[in-house]
């Protein structure tokens, strides 16, 4: 059967972050049968091409040429959390705690991938810094992560600013019984005074 | 964070089949991070749009109008599989094994989804049936797959045709201890004589 112009969709759907090859193929099947679909996900693509784009400063979505985080000046321009991607800001903001700023590195260096930090545009992360600036680290607790969180520590170290990571420890719901070796000795060597 | 128009893409995105919440929000974030990926993901639908149909007689994918499946005349014309989606013609091509044609019902009765048998096109399947048609009920192997490959018996008992339907029992690998009662039951059922 002449299926080639199907697989070459799919192969060709499937390139974007996050899809599998199953998803890919549900996916453009479903925009086949249902011309309303497609209609609707064409509507979609248009709209993202006409009205969003990457903010110059902190790599996170503007609309119409104006940052999400950025352009609200209610945030306190003096603490800038460091994340690896554009998601880790939507999570972060569904918290509603964090009333700083962002810099989204996009990518952490990973060696596997052939990411070695010349690849990342830490230089604008380094330009954004000033003497009151307070550096928040939140990149993931992978092997990357902990690689690049050494990478800009090493740095920003001399600089003379405040700079944190956000806590390793059980996360919500974890089982002790479950827990691995290095998530365990990272929330007893992080414990705290019991407060009520 | 005005990130109402993030939300309305996602949700939008999101009543794709196949599409989870999450798988959603990394594809829209790629689209928006990567410009060469939106415009490529225009490419593929526009495609789509301009190619790809369904087949007015057996339901499955057209291209240029001209059914990947009825076309092919080296089909055994007297055997029609019956399936519930286009995914499944194309799992079941994949095996290369099978030359009749097919009937794709596009869905199956599901009394919860309220799907009843009324709002599927049954009608189109019954007409297709000759006097020397083979049917092969390939149906899923769900409470809903059992109900409509029911009802197609139900309505074809008396046409005098050769009805049969796919074999349920042990899939490859799988381990006789995780499996359920009623597959084992099934597989016992349809034991067939040993052949080297």
């Amino acid at each position: 059967m002449n299926n080639e112009l199907f697989e070459e969709i799919i192969n060709n759907i499937n390139k974007n972050n996050g899809l599998t090859k199953k998803t890919s193929e549900r996916l453009v099947n479903n925009l086949i049968i249902d011309k309303f679909a497609l209609d609707n996900f064409s509507k979609q693509l248009n709209f993202i091409k006409d009205n969003f784009s990457i903010c110059p400063i902190c790599n996170y979505y503007q609309i119409k040429n104006e940052c999400l985080i950025c352009s609200d000046e209610t945030r306190n321009q003096n603490v800038i959390c460091v994340v690896a991607s554009q998601l880790d800001v939507n999570n972060i903001e569904k918290i509603n705690k964090y009333k700083g700023l962002y810099h989204v590195l996009g990518s952490e260096i990973n060696l596997n991938k052939k990411r070695s930090p010349s690849e990342i545009n830490f230089e604008s992360l380094l330009s954004r810094i000033e003497k009151n600036t307070e550096l928040i680290l939140a990149l993931n607790a992978t092997f990357e992560g902990e690689l690049t969180t050494n990478y800009i520590y090493q740095l920003t170290k001399n600089m003379n600013i405040n700079i944190t990571r956000i806590a390793k420890g059980i996360p919500m719901g974890g089982s002790l019984d479950y827990m691995d070796e290095t998530t365990l000795e990272s929330a007893f060597k992080n414990r705290k005074k019991y407060e009520v």
